[in-house]
């Protein structure tokens, strides 16, 4: 056994159960809240769900990160994007130029922005601010074969748990997940599809913007993704590398560690999704740290959703990734453990009760 | 005439379209910011609406306002509601202290919050911080005649009209609706069952939490509602004065100042969406000044919002009043201008276009 996959196993090992008595503690508080039970809704919840992750009734939500985990697709040499894959070196400099919408809307959530390069095909260099970790070059072409190694896939794992990991021990106390990767969307589309037992018709979406024949395409080079890997499809792990991607791999590491570590992961958009359905099958229990942020664009999305059991936030028919959708829902977040920690009781302002009827 | 009448009518004659040329500019530069085109979903739709309301690229949406509107309501006293009419003052006066959810969430985003007393039953006396406007202490009840005269719901509409003018003279760049009464759910879905024609069964929910036969009952208050004051329900000044509201039409009036401002209203929900119907019909014009903060719990808010044509920015279940999912949408809003104002364009940041396929 070597040494990522002790880690591994240590780290779902590491994963507790919610706090039950911390939850019910909240739900109480909650019924005393000057407001008519349940009428806040998910925000409610919300709070209920913080305080079993955190064991604490008013968590802090702040400092937060959200982490860009960057890498490329051998994929896209089949045409799968309507973008080439020179944007995503491109973009990483945006991102740590802040001029992406990630920055933008980290900005506003007063959410720090951790790039990091996990797989980029081209030589970032030295670059201030970039968090250089890159496993391979880019992953192969998962249309004629496996993606990466196991080995691969664990060492990127790690290194996404160990940058989350880093960030709670800086103080992080939520996190949000997010990627760039031009061609992303055709893995993300082939694990959903693997660990779902669902038809690439009703996963694969047109991504950043293909056209019906671009859509079709895209559909068949995922059909030939799965067949191409059908011997590595059942365990996660080896599903991860042979049909998933570098960043994809940092992602359900940083995933399972938020997890471990009692610290609400928020979950972006579709490719998010993919990764956590793979830490979720690596570790059931992680599901129960998992808060989906919003509902992508990507048709696929839902299914991945349905499968964590989990109901996303916001509904904005966004499809950009980046973490856009993970750091809006932290203003949802905040307002949940405000409410919590700020509104009077019953008792505190004086204030009759409902009747019983 | 009276100058209330007058008041009203000069106030929709001054609602003009939407800037046309301003939309335009808005999508163009949404095309050229550093992401897929549409890939923003939701947030560049509202960008490009701002830019329509503001007639600006980049409107501030600082400072704002959240125009709690109070008001009782003589129905209760069919046992409409599970909470006694107390509670309207008693939630006044925790508004004015800071305690309710309207405080913790304009707090957290950053909006003003203006507490009126437009028509509550009680006598609230000197209270620091309250803007005493009542018209009436609570309406009559709607079950068996109009719940205030005609001159009266013109009398609030215009007090709600002036408080929304005086924020904006004050700076106010960005509006939110929001109201307390124990029981307004019933006179709220009488209105939405005059205007969109739709029956108390579709329409009436469990408002703040109504038991399988309190729904029963209320559904039937609210037939009898509609049958009493049939004459009054083919003009829609005519129909809010009988099976109305004074903190409705408190909010018509706010809405329609805010149309005729060109500021963003924000509305709440399914009280505000009774209160918005009743302006687009009186302004058809005004409907387009208006973004949906949520989609309530309430069943008729849906209905509303389609007889409004507004897709609902939220969905969390909320069914609290008070301005809560208008002003927690007030945080997309703030995004989506900030997308607009803060992005980098693709040939700032030298990154390639999309192929065209």
């Amino acid at each position: 056994m070597n040494g990522e996959q002790e880690f591994l196993n240590d780290l779902v090992t590491s994963i507790r159960p919610l706090d039950r008595a911390a939850m019910a503690a909240a739900r109480q508080r909650q019924n005393n809240l000057t407001k008519p039970a349940g009428s806040l809704g998910r925000l409610e919840e919300l709070a209920i769900w913080l305080a079993g992750v955190t064991g604490e009734l008013t968590p802090a939500t702040e400092p937060r990160t959200v982490i860009v985990m960057a890498g490329d697709h051998g994929v896209t040499s089949e045409g799968v994007s309507a973008y080439p894959s020179e944007v995503t070196p491109q973009m990483v400099m945006n991102f740590l130029g802040g001029g992406a919408a990630i920055n933008v809307l980290a900005d506003q959530a007063r959410a720090k922005v951790l790039v990091v390069d996990l797989g980029v095909a081209t030589e970032m260099g030295e670059v201030s601010g970039l968090v250089a970790r890159k496993v391979g070059p880019g992953t192969a072409n998962i249309a004629v074969g496996p993606a990466m190694s196991r080995p691969q896939a664990l060492k990127a794992l790690r290194i996404g748990a160990e940058l989350a990991e880093s960030e709670i021990a800086a103080g992080a106390r939520l996190l949000a997940t997010g990627e760039m990767g031009i061609g992303n969307t055709t893995p993300a589309s082939a694990l959903i599809c693997a660990l779902t037992d669902t038809a690439p018709e009703v996963i694969v979406g047109r991504g950043t913007g293909l056209d019906d024949a671009g859509l079709e395409h895209k559909r068949k080079v995922v059909g030939r993704a799965l067949a191409s890997n059908r011997s590595a499809l059942t365990d996660p792990v080896d599903a991860l590398a042979a049909i998933g991607g570098y960043e994809i791999a940092g992602m359900v590491g940083s995933i399972l560690a938020g997890a471990a570590r009692r610290r609400p992961v928020v979950l972006d958009g579709f490719i998010a999704g993919a990764a956590a359905l793979v830490a979720a099958r690596i570790a059931p229990t992680a599901r129960n740290y998992m808060v989906a942020g919003h509902l992508s664009a990507e048709p696929g999305h839902l299914v991945a959703l349905n499968a964590l059991e989990l109901q996303p936030l916001l509904n904005l028919s966004l499809r950009l990734g980046e973490g856009t959708g993970a750091v809006l829902a932290f203003h949802l977040i905040d307002a949940a453990t405000r409410i919590m920690a700020e509104m009077a009781t019953f008792s505190e302002a004086s204030i009759s009760r409902a009747v019983e009827r």
